[in-house]
């Protein structure tokens, strides 16, 4: 079933810090994979945090994607959902198709929170005793995981076989930790998140997410 | 499609704090679910960290699981897989369906992120001065996400109206902060657990999953 009159919510203005890397980003990515045009509802600031708004997204959250079907919280959701709806971003054969979702849940339960941890003892709690206390443990629980994932790429340009919508996620994931130099260390990874962002659809995606907070 | 063959990789021995926890769990509720008997291939504990093991899951977890079509890992993949092959355990409407994969995302990126954090701090870095300083926040932190979680599910029996995957990862998250009293501050999310918990097909999934460490 195709989309129809796609709108997603994002959220202005946020830190430097966040630009870049909001999770309206893998939405806006997915939909340009698909070759989905999208409309917007810009939220300030403030205003995700409401109680009318969290009907809508129960952890105060972007992005919010409707259509005329569907109302969608969770950007792993979202992703999932337009890849069926519009067959891209995943291998029609049964067995590399679960695969792919697998590697989704991987980006997202396996690594992200781990991952997280480094915006967590840098930004969001940096001047606390405990985060300078526990960020070597940080970095050391990020490079297992990272040499983890490098391990399952191995040589191959993409996770499994094709661009998925696996690496859509996984790329996204390896973006978080962009201010610090974890990632200059699994060179296979590095090149591997570049050839995911040299897609012309994360180009566009990009270029639209950060034209929100000019 | 129906399943065929089905086998999961379990886990043993764990220390008492894992028992009841480890990830198996979810896909034998997930195969109760669907009435579809299953075989488990056990693995001895440091057996899960070998090359060998790496090369069918990645981060050396159990469970795996493989049946006559596919090989797959990610407990919340294998979970929908499941579910998707034996049309149990989501809605038949595309809406509703799509909301039902939701929540298992919410599960497994926005909320057990936060409550695993309290078995870091309690249990893996127990002795640590970081996890004694930490551990307040994380307390608060869980606390937030589960009173999202517990206004979301307002006086409904499920997260979106039947019993879905999503009640499956959900509740299962919501198992993690056991050692704690921090879920009886929510008691509707208990009562919703002790729901989910009294469905037939769990509890023969958590006496196998037990009996694997008598």
């Amino acid at each position: 079933m195709p989309i129809s009159n796609p709108v997603i919510t994002t959220v202005a203005p946020v830190p430097p810090f966040a630009q870049g890397l909001v999770r309206d980003l893998r939405v806006r990515w997915a939909l340009e994979e698909a070759s989905v045009a999208y409309d917007t509802e810009l939220l300030e600031h403030p205003n995700i945090k409401t109680d009318e708004y969290r009907q809508r997204q129960p952890f105060g959250q972007v992005p919010v994607y409707r259509d005329a079907a569907v109302t969608l919280f969770e950007s792993g959701a979202i992703v999932l959902y337009i890849a069926e709806q519009t067959g891209t971003l995943l291998p029609a054969d049964a067995g590399a198709r679960a695969r792919a979702i697998g590697w989704m849940f991987a980006a997202l339960n396996s690594v992200e929170p781990y991952v997280q941890q480094i915006a967590t003892v840098d930004v969001f709690a940096a001047d606390e005793e405990w985060a300078k206390l526990r960020r070597p443990g940080v970095v050391a629980e990020i490079e297992a995981k990272l040499g983890e994932v490098a391990a399952a790429l191995g040589d191959k340009e993409y996770l499994e076989g094709e661009f998925t919508a696996g690496d859509l996620l996984m790329s996204t994931v390896l973006r978080i930790p962009r201010h610090t130099e974890i990632l200059s260390g699994f060179p296979t990874l590095e090149a591997y998140k570049a050839r995911c962002e040299a897609r012309p659809a994360f180009e566009r995606a990009l270029d639209a997410h950060m034209a929100a907070f000019d």
